[in-house]
């Protein structure tokens, strides 16, 4: 299990290149030793039409992803894989974030276990 | 307080009848002898468009449902009575699911009471 | 950090004034006495066109806030603020709830702070 939601605000435009950026964190969770299977990742993001940022002033900008995975990874494993994973992200933004206003965030966050019910056939296609 | 939020990928069409999904979720949370008020339950879909799934190759699609409900049910009810929920979404996915990579997946959140703040007049139309 | 998502059924209409709520809760969170910097604060809305509210015969509405912010803050201040805040969607929808069926909601959850990455110059801005 391995969601990602990415919220992002249409001032950015497509020079944000979102489709990129999903490709980008989806290739990031495959790359993670067999602890997220290719299966459960599912990777999306919503584009924001109605927002108020700071003082409402500007022509502000964000960007917020939210991981929701299942608990039981170490904090050290979370702490470096995810620190890489935002790094990620901070590279995709560089150039927008050199000229204008924006907050990029990554929180991540684990599901109850006993609350938990999944039905997935993708697995399938990656077992040999 | 029963909230539900349904996300799923546009792919899955006309033929996912995700009105009927969400009337079959509602349903079943008023058959819950009254564990769930009627005038709180609010579920709802957001319709995804931007999405990387797995390793991105092929038309996978999921279903991704969220419960936000108050704290303090037992979590034998939970299992049991999210558990027939499940049962409920894989049933009315089991034709596509039959024939596609499909993800469906479950996953229920408490609220944290201290940060609660509630107002509604449904409760009226419920109560003799 | 302080992140604020509402979620709002369409069939409320321009009158429910959306822009105008965001508004107003961007404005109680700079109105905080620094808890929140001014810098972090993110209100957003989502527009829901498919909902089953109830027992889905009536065209019952719902707004529903989620704040999400770092976790640390005391319980009081947590209690009296976000009440404060209740007490302005309450007065923001006053017109519409005397009229029509109408679910206020207001939920506060914290984020896990080794799960918590953040890059912001809009900082910068509010700094002299």
């Amino acid at each position: 299990m391995a969601h990602c939601i990415v919220e992002y605000t249409d001032n950015l435009g497509v020079e944000a290149d979102i489709p990129g950026l999903l490709h980008k964190i989806a290739a990031k969770f495959r790359d993670s030793d067999g602890v997220f299977p290719i299966g459960g990742i599912r990777v999306r993001a919503l584009r924001l039409t109605e927002y108020v940022i700071a003082d409402g002033r500007e022509d502000d900008a964000f960007v917020n992803a939210t991981v929701k995975m299942g608990a039981g990874r170490e904090p050290e494993f979370k702490k470096r894989f995810f620190g890489e994973m935002f790094e990620i992200i901070k590279a995709h933004f560089a150039q927008l974030y050199a000229k204008r206003y924006l907050a990029l965030t990554l929180y991540v966050e684990e599901a109850d276990e006993n609350g938990s019910f999944k039905q997935n056939n993708l697995h399938l296609r990656f077992k040999k």
